[in-house]
């Protein structure tokens, strides 16, 4: 039996992130009852930027020139370079508007169980950057196992060409309240606690 | 300055239901990192649905074709018709596998306050049809203010056809606890209570 355009459509829908088979009905007739207009914009620009969207030959981030417009922005510090596992992190990053320098965006961590080395992060790139007028490496990485490996790993590698390599300060967040904080990072946030 | 395609994608992901800046943002990045067959399949998909994805001229359902797969099957029992809201009540009674009619979908409620007139909902098209085959209609309303009201219209609209107008049974949902079950529905279940 051919499938009807409405169900291929409710099971196109399940690519999306936390998007089961109601939600994706939702979605389907949403757009065909509402909204075609909408939906077609949509679809649209789906495959415009499934197809145009590539990445900075930089930093990696997603970019739909050779460079990014972060690399070549004259205007950022690129003494700095911030590491990040995913372009969310450099949007995150941007929008709190405390940096001015620079990104490499791994896109991913080290995981081999996965198959995902050193060469899928791109850390030969990342060191050849390193060379060339770069003083400091932000590690921008989550505070998870892989997060750590690959900082360490990316820190191991960098000391040869002795550049500051920092990492972003763990501690409690703003508005955490003491009581709901895990130990984990109450004992990171003693163990790094600052002179007032 | 000119919007990158990137955010024009997660704009363009609003239109669908549920789906905030943060959701959208998400899904794009999701497509862009993790699986760009299925976000061409998907933008794919969403065209061919918005471009060819119709309303049969019989029961005013979604449909491909002039006539939707349930009006054009003749193994459906033609007599009975069953008027629901939005193709979504059509989908969940059919799985439910308990009705073997056809339908007649209203595409919304009587609604005067949004310009939603007996001759958005079809009502006309809904009589016609009643003069032919049909010897019973069955209301499959939401149990609303607007779905009451609907109900009631339609109702006095065939009362010159003499045909036989019921209304699917309101009461207790299986596996509900009367406990938790409000207060007009429990009115309901208990006015319309049957003998054992």
């Amino acid at each position: 039996m051919q499938v009807s355009i409405i169900d291929q459509l409710k099971e196109a829908f399940r690519v999306l992130p936390g998007v089961g088979p109601k939600t994706a009905q939702r979605m389907a007739l949403h757009l065909l009852e509402r909204d075609r207009e909408g939906g077609a914009r949509l679809g649209q620009k789906i495959l415009e930027a499934m197809e145009r969207v590539g990445q900075c030959r930089e930093c990696r981030n997603f970019a739909e020139l050779e460079t990014c417009e972060i690399c070549s922005n004259l205007q950022r510090d690129h003494s700095q370079l911030c590491v990040t596992e995913s372009p969310a992190d450099v949007l995150a990053i941007e929008q709190s508007a405390s940096y001015r320098g620079c990104y490499f965006v791994l896109m991913g961590n080290l995981s081999p169980i996965d198959g995902i080395g050193p060469e899928e992060l791109g850390i030969d790139q990342l060191k050849q950057r390193c060379g060339e007028e770069v003083n400091e490496v932000i590690l921008a990485l989550s505070a998870s196992v892989e997060g750590e490996a690959t900082a360490h790993y990316i820190s191991e590698t960098l000391r040869p060409l002795s550049i500051k390599v920092t990492r972003i300060a763990r501690g409690i967040p703003i508005g955490g309240e003491l009581e709901y904080v895990d130990g984990n990072t109450l004992a990171l946030a003693l163990s790094g606690r600052k002179p007032l």
